[in-house]
């Protein structure tokens, strides 16, 4: 099958791989329908040393469940599946929890203690596919605004509405966030429908920001640093923001919420940090009583909650995929995202 | 009056300073019953640098209001009155949601822009009185017991209960508490009282640990550093504790509660930090979803929560005072207390 690798710094190529097989009663063999290009497949991209063997790549995929182990009991062949970006067991206390990141026993799509594969690919081998598939009630001759959105269950939706719970958004609040990437536009829809009342986004990408506007976005804050912090003070009656999305993961984006969050609010970080330390003395976190949560987003656990909506058309969150490409084109999926020319790339196998 | 002033590290004298006056309508003169030493004002105990013109002691007491400017209007002359670590206004946006240590306008008892001065001396200038000061039904002559356990409810008892309330204990919380100086033992309390199963103490002072033992701990780990972490973790059944209060403030201690915080928990920090930055990158923080809060508590807000079960006895945080001494004597309380002898001294002036 045809399958997605990264060797290096801007060097993605799709090859003949292995066609993945079941190897474990618990797996369950998955034909991906769509797949996509994720915000994070970009920190590789930049910084990837040269890797002869090669990558796996891909985490956010839905498709049609081909095979299945002896062991599976909730899935039968046939069944449509959303596959979030964690592969998790569905018994550990962790799973039971509803914080599937941590499963004792599950990981991420390129784990190797695992030996699954990425998604950016024809068909996927899927560990423990009880406790991580999720089955929906559509076929997959559904419409591209549907199967996008149900895409984005896999991950950015997931993920945006994971940032606003741990936030703690409720009817009322005053939310900022930060990054007008898929997860900040989903974490502006996540913060409405959770009924913030004041939705600042910041973010520079014209595009972007307007379809932030239609996610429930009450203010746009084009500035960055610290213009771009007293922006967002005045726009709060100078308290500051009580609760702060961070969808970027880059240092400044930290300092920035710093910067914008009220003292007793929150900042929810759902962009992965490429930082290990910051400020969390008196002067920052500690003083002014912030609370700093977040972390990888249990897409699973939401999918039940956020699926209704998607399917009856009330929400589209699929909105933020502005491009598609076939399997064989994802190379430059990952280009036009990385020059900001896509928001978010949809491949079609 | 007599007044306590550090002039340097482990340099503390009682001198004879200015007798505290009203200066603005919002103030009250307050003669103090009892005051105490803080495991922070250790801080500069062991840091200050020489300082000729000393700086002001002590923001802990009980008295006896004396006198009141004119436009105070919630107390009057004889009320017994405890005086919260923070000065504030009443009337701010923060002070209003109980986040009196962010009041835009209050401080600290030793801020210069307030002109107040510390609470180890026989009398303090209480700027606005109204919205720091709170009256209790009580009589000065009240024995020891009392008096102590109200003192506590200036500043450690509602410390601690902060930790635990920050930290969302509920009932049935794991509960791990880092320190045995008088907060982190207040905090074991806090977390009884709210309810913890499990509330484990890190502590090595056997006669601390004891006492928190009275308070509520049902296990006691002397161990530090990477043994310790494991101790907790294996009392945990391998997952950690879902909650941490830090009551120390050393970087050490935000290692320690890093090492035994479970998946998804929480590290509530009551410990002023002595430390600028620290991890809270994928390893540590963020990809465990590990939420990170706490700060000064806004112990205003709790005392009418907390006073009830110190009035009737129920409880009684005051235990943590294992010495007295007079006021003149304040500069051997912070030698005993630095020396680890006394854990935590009350002053009678």
């Amino acid at each position: 099958m045809r399958a997605t690798y990264m060797y290096g710094a801007g060097d993605v190529r799709v090859i003949e791989a292995t066609d993945p097989t079941i190897e474990l009663p618990t797996d369950a063999l998955v034909r991906v329908v769509r797949a996509c290009v994720c915000g994070s497949d970009l920190h590789p991209y930049h910084s990837m040393p040269p890797t002869p063997g090669g990558s796996t790549m891909g985490h956010e995929f839905i498709g049609v469940v081909e095979e299945i182990g002896s062991d599976v009991s909730t899935l039968q062949v046939g069944d449509f599946v959303i596959a979030p970006f964690a592969v998790s067991c569905g018994e550990c206390e962790f799973c039971r929890a509803g914080l599937q990141t941590s499963c004792r026993i599950g990981g991420f799509w390129n784990d190797a203690h695992l030996g699954s594969a990425g998604g950016q690919a024809e068909a996927v081998r899927v560990p423990f596919a009880d406790g991580t598939l999720v089955p929906v009630p559509v076929d997959e001759s559904a419409d591209d605004a549907l199967l996008h959105s149900l895409l984005t269950l896999s991950d950015v939706y997931g993920t945006g509405w994971h940032a606003a719970v741990q936030g703690r958004v409720q009817p009322g609040s005053t939310v900022t966030v930060i990054g007008d990437g898929a997860v900040g536009l989903l974490a502006v829809l996540s913060a409405k429908q959770l009924g913030a009342q004041r939705i600042v986004l910041m973010g520079r990408h014209r595009d972007r920001t307007d379809l932030g506007r239609v996610f429930g976005a009450t203010d746009v804050v084009e500035e960055r640093g610290d213009e771009g912090i007293a922006e967002v003070v005045e726009l709060t009656g100078g308290l500051g923001s009580e609760i702060v999305l961070e969808a970027v993961g880059h240092r400044p984006a930290y300092d920035q919420a710093l910067g914008v969050v009220r003292p007793g609010g929150v900042i929810s970080r759902v962009g992965v940090p490429q930082y290990a330390d910051a400020p969390v003395g008196f002067a920052t976190l500690f003083g002014p009583n912030i609370t700093l949560t977040g972390g990888p987003a249990p897409v699973r656990a939401y999918i039940e909650r956020l699926l209704p909506a998607v399917l009856d058309g009330s929400v589209n969150p699929g909105r933020v995929f502005d491009s598609v490409v076939s399997l064989d084109d994802t190379p430059a999926g990952y280009a036009a995202m990385d020059a900001r020319e896509a928001l978010k790339v949809a491949v079609r196998p």
